[in-house]
């Protein structure tokens, strides 16, 4: 009850990046978890001005995250940070990870984990020898309490066993060459990893249809493309895929479907039922049956499996969003530092996640060959 | 303007049959096609009942095709039917399109246009000898107006060059085993052609592709399933696609959606906006853009293009469906024959369609690889 | 089953007018009705030009709906006309409507009924001296199946007593001056009656509302406006309403929502449940419970009641609208005169509409003070 | 930008109260305001394990609010609290503000304002003596940006003078007869006030129509009904009503439709134009026009004014909710007590609020009559 928030470190989420702001804004709703210590910038005046704006002790705003775990390592026991949030770009999360794991430190990262999948296991590796240690990716959209019910309604064979799943999440914010911080790394191969929409945002909905299906993507054939001319890394993409427990899929991410938002749509079908969300509208779960009506299924109602009921903040009829999932991310994963207890996004599904991006990168540069997806 | 209907003979559409009832709807509605005779089912009793439900003349419900083509061509010019449509299963679409256009009568044919590509070419070779005659594939999507709208927003360059494609067509009707007239042929090699749910639904998906981006698809990396044990033919597939201008995509078809009723969708990105359509809900195009509001367009309004706002019936806000969108298939061909003009949907879509079909199912009986389209 | 088509003449729906096209579209839809002549304009080059273009016999192009009745009156009783569908404007309703009925033909009528409430009186009392002549209104919307659907549920107490009642039906095409026919006598006393919006679409909205929850309106204390500068009739209309079995409920009707097409919308809630429909999406009914998901009741389903199942043409998911609802009121009515059996909106229906305009009309003219709607 | 977060104690919001842990999170989530003490609840035990489990110094955990007032005003400038977020019963508002006033702390209420017309009166001649407090009431919905987004468009003349509005707020959860905290003193007059459904949630929908359409609603005409056997107070009312700049409108609350969750909707037209917006899907609004296609306004995006972009968190289909727009209340209250600057639902409102309830009560009694709103 009484709990003293989990201290939190940030490397990355300096005055200008938009994720790292969102970040805090998820890690103070609930106020289990307080912002101590960051280095939020290479620039310094940038690390040194966020701290500010952010009400934090000057001393502790580190010029980089090396010196952020040795400091932070050498303070109080009762002081320091616990664990660390990576919002960098992706070529960065490696690096920090290793770093503040090795420090002793907990980690929540953004997806993808690492560059590569050689970095993912070295993280893995690391992560056997400091079983102590928690490890999290903020894989957000699992955050949405209706995602959650998909996933209690597919684990006790409410819909069937599953035969068909539609993954995807379209963008438009890249149909044209875009400059600026945001677009900038996401589109340079040294920053970003092998893929660019794939891993950017279909990791997500990769994420997405294994949690809520439980079966993992054992194979795909995928057709990747970089529609804006000169761009080096995909901004669109499809894949037909297969699943471990049978079940067979597409999985859609593109940043070039004009006029797209954020648009991520997982669909489920059983034999026996069906599971629709969409992502934009997050507090409705469509069911459908083999003969009766369809149901929206709602945030916040009684008739929700109970586990789900308990990741509401408000009543039905009021929307909760996509900080609210981000701040049930923080929750689990506060929880989990505090128990010992796992996540929904831990280092397998980091492993997974670049598995992924490697075997969809793998099978586009082989005319869409099958490709496994394994770790 | 005061012009005699057309009159028509149908093959197929005995009671029982649903298609039938459909396309004597459609072509009853504006008063521009009379029905006069039919063949409508192997059934002596049945075509005998059914032709005195409809009040035709007994004489002409005739035992067989071929009895009605010979029986009628042998009518006085003004008397005699001036095209047949064909219902009946896939199988039979073939002989009955062959005797009719032998026998010198216009052709307006369910789709799939016959069993298997080589009857296509058959029937397109009969057709290269008698330019006088009109042959048409009642690709009955074609008839909506929105979906007309969509087509000329492209062609005037609209969206700019169209980069991706979402085509989809998921049913839930044939989740479970099921007997009955409607379901029986078609998931019988024999009387549907190779494909299953690709033959019955995908070609929907593929023509109502093409015919929107005014491009070809070229390739197709398909993956079918039957996923109802013992089905012989697939009851779900999924095709990654690439077109003659360059745009990519997907296309879904699947009849083991459950609780999906006919959820057909096409959606299309190109450089600078996008249009989105859904069956269900035909009246209405969402448009897409770079840096404007997604409007709605809809049926009716002032602002669509000449042609498609001829195609409706009534005002905006008085809703038209798939009755209408059919009937706008009968007067399409039907003012065909009058005036020589083609039809949306000929004897190219009958081939493309059929060359659609052999590719999907060729690329997924060999691991979904490329298979090319051609004619 | 082998049924002769019930004969036809019109009155009105010469070219140019809207509803009389709609009307033959939804008469010949089914087979049932044949339109055999007509006096469709008091232009006699009008009513030519019409009757060719339809295919009738010049002969019975009448000149005027009395000599239509005349003449028709003294065909050989196999041959001559069965019914007059009246569709002209509101003013000409009663004269011709008393005409047929004299004459011994059946009546089909657009609505509002009237002028005003004594001509619907004096129509009562003529069919009362001929029990065996069929009176019907276009109620267009009670041909919905979805419609009739929400009867059969709260009816069979599906939802409980009814408490609550929104029934709205907005528009915006009268939010500027308009000329031109449509618009013209509908702002027109002398040719609309007492009201502009409420006796156009305001008695829509009162018939449905009537119809699904099976009480009648009984109290209504209404604010009329005309909005536009100029206009003679209100463009805009609310009232607070009581009904007869302790139901309360508001009323909206206007014609000045800008970008509003016609939409209609009744929602009803019980005891226990409750039920929403939305005409520009006539085949959804939302279902909503005390303690269930709301659900999607749907078109051509098997859970609907058997008889709003064989009021749909087509299975599930193609979608229906508006002629094949007004394609019902004529199945219906052709029913009615062939077995006598009374229509969803029939001569009392007519009196409660016209009563429903003068309660709405006194209401406003006095502060909005309470008016009994009797008949 | 460095600022200290305002200081906030809190009146209300024990355990098992709803409101209380809601305000929390819309306080802290932006860490402009700090809870730093409470009178959470007349029961002590509460009240001290609430302080607890918010990490509160158990000292400034009070027993009641008069003692908070003098121990508070008791420390030093820099450590007492600053304002006073009440969150209690609708009968505690106005002693809790009166003192808090008095005491010279700034006061940021949940809605009505107080138990009746009068206390609001007393308030506001309170604050005329205190220039300097800022008095704020918690009118969540106004936080909403796109309700900003409409307010901007028709102050800007978007859609012209504003003719007709429909503001609605309905719920099902009072449907029953309920017992528990939540509902029991919200049917209780002397508790809750003149009105149920319309203090409770019908003053939302009065502020929210006020807010966007820049007129006061001058003239109610009301019927207001307490469908559950037994009820005291009013659960459902629907009125006809005026505003200062013409237009005219409909107002319904409602806590008997079974099913709806917080259905709340405005939909305003004007003469070239109309907005609509539903606060389940708050991050979009329909924007329509008189020969345009109606366009969809959507959260975050570049088109909206400038002011609107500035209220969002997250980037376009990131969905903000219900906590957002409370957050949202929060800052602007926060930079009202720094500035000086009044805030969208201050003391005025307080006033308009009260007047709206007793004259929707005395209407209502009056058999509907119109009842002027004036302050």
């Amino acid at each position: 009850m009484n709990e003293t928030p989990l201290r939190m470190g940030m490397v990355g989420g300096g005055q200008g990046a938009f994720i790292g702001a969102v970040h805090r804004l998820a890690a103070r709703l609930d106020g289990k978890v307080e912002l101590v210590c960051g280095a939020f910038s290479r620039d310094a005046e940038n690390t040194r001005a966020t701290a500010a704006e952010l009400g934090l002790d000057p001393a502790r705003a580190y010029a980089d995250f090396n010196e952020m775990m040795r400091a932070e390592a050498a303070l109080p026991e009762g002081e320091r940070m616990e664990f660390v949030a990576i919002v960098t770009p992706n070529h960065v999360h490696f690096p920090v990870a290793k770093a503040a794991l090795e420090a002793g430190f907990h980690v929540l990262s953004d997806k993808p984990a690492t560059l590569n999948y050689a970095e993912a296991v070295a993280l893995r590796d690391i992560l056997k020898t400091r079983p102590e240690l928690s490890y999290g990716l903020t894989h957000t959209y699992l955050g949405h309490p209706m995602v959650h019910e998909m996933k209690a309604i597919v684990a006790s064979g409410g819909i069937g066993p599953v035969r068909k799943v539609f993954a995807e999440y379209i963008q438009g914010w890249l149909a044209e060459p875009v400059e600026g911080k945001q677009a900038d790394w996401r589109v340079d191969p040294a920053r970003s990893g092998a893929a660019g929409a794939i891993g950017d945002i279909g990791t997500h909905a990769h994420n997405l249809a294994e949690y809520v299906t439980g079966q993992t993507m054992t194979h795909v054939a995928a057709d990747l493309t970089a529609f804006v001319p000169g761009r080096r890394l995909d901004d669109d993409g499809s894949a037909l895929f297969r699943m471990s427990g049978g079940a067979k899929g597409v999985l859609s991410a593109s940043q070039i479907c004009v006029g797209k938002e954020n648009t991520i749509s997982l669909r489920v079908y059983g034999e026996t039922g069906g599971l629709e969300w969409y992502q934009e509208e997050p507090n409705t779960v469509i069911r459908t049956y083999l003969d009766r009506p369809t149901e929206m299924l709602r945030a916040g109602m009684g008739y929700l499996h109970e586990d789900t009921q308990a990741m509401f903040r408000t009543p039905p009829g009021h929307p909760e969003g996509y900080i609210e999932a981000f701040a049930n991310v923080y929750l689990e994963f506060a929880e989990a530092v505090r128990s010992g207890k796992g996540v929904s996004a831990g280092i397998d599904s980091a492993l997974r996640g670049m598995a992924f991006i490697d075997a969809m990168v793998d099978s586009s540069n082989n005319d869409a060959a099958w490709r496994e997806i394994s770790i």
